[in-house]
């Protein structure tokens, strides 16, 4: 498979997707395309165990989701969900936190918005390096994480950590993260590949049966939050229905568009939001 | 609003309410009153987003539920609550709860009782010093936290380190209350007046909307909790009538009060306990 | 009462029961007997409020299910246990998870499989020294923790970091369990002795009645999960069930077998597992 955005590197039964979408790794209507395709080979691929999630860009993860692909979505009604419950973000994350596979993100850079909402609801596993850096703009820009980022973070870190993660709507750190259990763990970057290798290693010798022994367990247990959650999804799509019809939210995006999607603006997009609210 | 144990502050649209009830914070039927009171203004008033909870002695936040109101409530059966299955204090936590505005506490010094029990369960966010000291004096006194503490610290720090918590009824410092997930982080005085005030500036910035939203897809995820939330109420009830009814609590609230709940007392309450339950 | 595998101190309400089962303290048919023998007569004994488990042997807590005893009870119908939807590690759990008295575990050295199981279900609270080892090796077998293991560490340390420590199959020290939320927590050995002293003198104090009022409030607030958590240990035994009947299990137990339960094999039970899954 050739992909635009994603580069694969097979190596034995370790699959290894790296982003790359220049300058910035927005995630974009063709990476979300990308990702729903790659979702579907690994669904039916028994030569694939583990899949590692990291990017090509020391800098940047995922940046956010691509402002201009959203404006143009949302000027087109054919492009919107067919389900009015669960959105095409929601939906591509559910569709892989179902894959066989174990998925694991090694998070190095600026991880926000989208991004971040895939690798906390697909991934089973998140570590991180201290130059990490995990936000979500959206408070900022008068609206909330609608891809399963509100309801993810909730679960992951209780709701006071959640809510103040996501209304101070600032850049995290590896560390603050793994803190307030949005990463499994932080370490230094030569000891997190130290670290990776080692349990990849471990992972591949785990056949699928045992792998989904585990999940059977794991959902039986969790089987009480299964339902609450789908009702947090469609929390999230309310929110952004409303706010989208907000004129706050609008010209937000518009500022933002207007002031470019630059890696200049986005290595500090929370400061960058800051400083276009300032009045004047 | 001018109230006896509270002295508020408005700066734009942060209230910072601060405790000062001398000499040792006890909370008190007037204090409860007036956080009624205040409850049902912040409820309809748009110009408060924010509210900062704190106290005017940095020994003490709130030392707990005044023994001799207790006592005077207990010998006047008009002063029980109406419902058999929710307490005033477990009210008042619930009323506060349910406020639009985003609610922090910047506990320094001791927060025991029913004081702790209402940071637990009506705060959105808790922040500590080091030298925070938080306790459930309960215990020690042959009863149970029954204002919400019991319910609320077995949510945030789960059964294994909320029972040690609850039946040691020793003051855990911030480091502590940290690791057991009772704040959402300790930082050293200065530190974390500097946090708090980088943090109050973003939340200043989020409209009600925006935080509605949030707490709407936190409220669905959560919503398998909510109804054994109130099982919960209501078993720390049952704990509390049979414990009003047995001789070791009457005489451990006799024997306290004997002693006095003076400054000198209360410092150490732990200690000043432990001495008094001593024979002879 | 006599026991062969553990001893017993009592200490005015605190028992100390000590694993004693050289030369690795595996857990095995006996000493299962016997903790269900023990439980029975804790059930009844008002004079017992503290329970202490530790270990006579500073490299083994437990090491694991003795794999002796389980080949002959698989090849012996009449041993299983009669009910589909429990095992009888399970059971085991359960029953001293319902004991009225509070169960503390300080875990020195290693703690595996069954042993661990017993104590993330049966005890109130585990502390560790940083020397501690925790591991499920039950993965790396072809199998999962099937004795309430699965389920008890999806509760405690969330689904992300569950599945790493049960998936990687390695063993995690006393820091890294802390930090996973696998015990209160960890402390060198001469500061942990210090710690549960002044813990258990303060449980002492509390009477049957209030530990009881506690859990109540804590079986209430946790009710929601309680028939998750059944239907968890019922996919444990679906899990254990498929693997017993799995040609890589067999021949797993075979090859440990004939490679010895040994201290030499057991100090580093996943490099020895790793080593015997080598081909040639």
């Amino acid at each position: 498979m050739n992909f635009q955005t994603l580069k694969l590197q097979q190596d034995g039964a370790l699959l290894r997707v790296t982003i790359q979408n220049p300058p910035i790794n927005l995630m974009n209507v063709v990476m979300v395309q990308e990702l729903f395709q790659l979702g579907g080979r690994l669904h039916t691929d028994p030569g694939v165990r583990v899949v590692l999630l990291d990017s090509a860009d020391p800098d940047f993860f995922i940046a956010h989701f691509d402002l201009e692909d959203l404006a143009r979505a949302e000027a087109d009604p054919s492009q919107g969900s067919k389900y009015p419950d669960i959105n095409v973000i929601q939906s591509l994350t559910m569709s892989w936190k179902a894959l066989p596979q174990v998925k694991i993100a090694r998070i190095d850079g600026r991880c926000r918005g989208a991004g971040l909402e895939f690798l906390l609801g697909a991934m089973d596993m998140r570590f991180a390096t201290p130059q990490a850096r995990l936000c979500f703009p959206e408070a900022s820009g008068s609206f909330l994480a609608c891809g399963g980022g509100t309801s993810f973070t909730a679960l992951a870190a209780g709701p006071s950590r959640a809510l103040e993660f996501l209304l101070s709507a600032r850049d995290f750190d590896g560390a603050e993260a793994e803190r307030y259990n949005l990463v499994n763990r932080t370490l230094a970057t030569a000891e997190l590949d130290k670290y990776l290798q080692d349990l990849i290693e471990r992972l591949l010798q785990r056949s699928p049966t045992v792998v989904a022994a585990h999940r059977a367990v794991f959902n039986a247990v969790y089987s009480g939050i299964v339902e609450p959650l789908f009702a947090g999804l469609a929390a999230e799509n309310e929110g952004m229905r409303a706010a989208l019809a907000s004129p706050e939210m609008k010209a937000g995006i518009a500022a933002h568009l207007k002031a470019g999607q630059t890696r200049e603006n986005e290595l500090d997009l929370p400061a960058t939001l800051a400083r276009m609210s300032q009045p004047g």
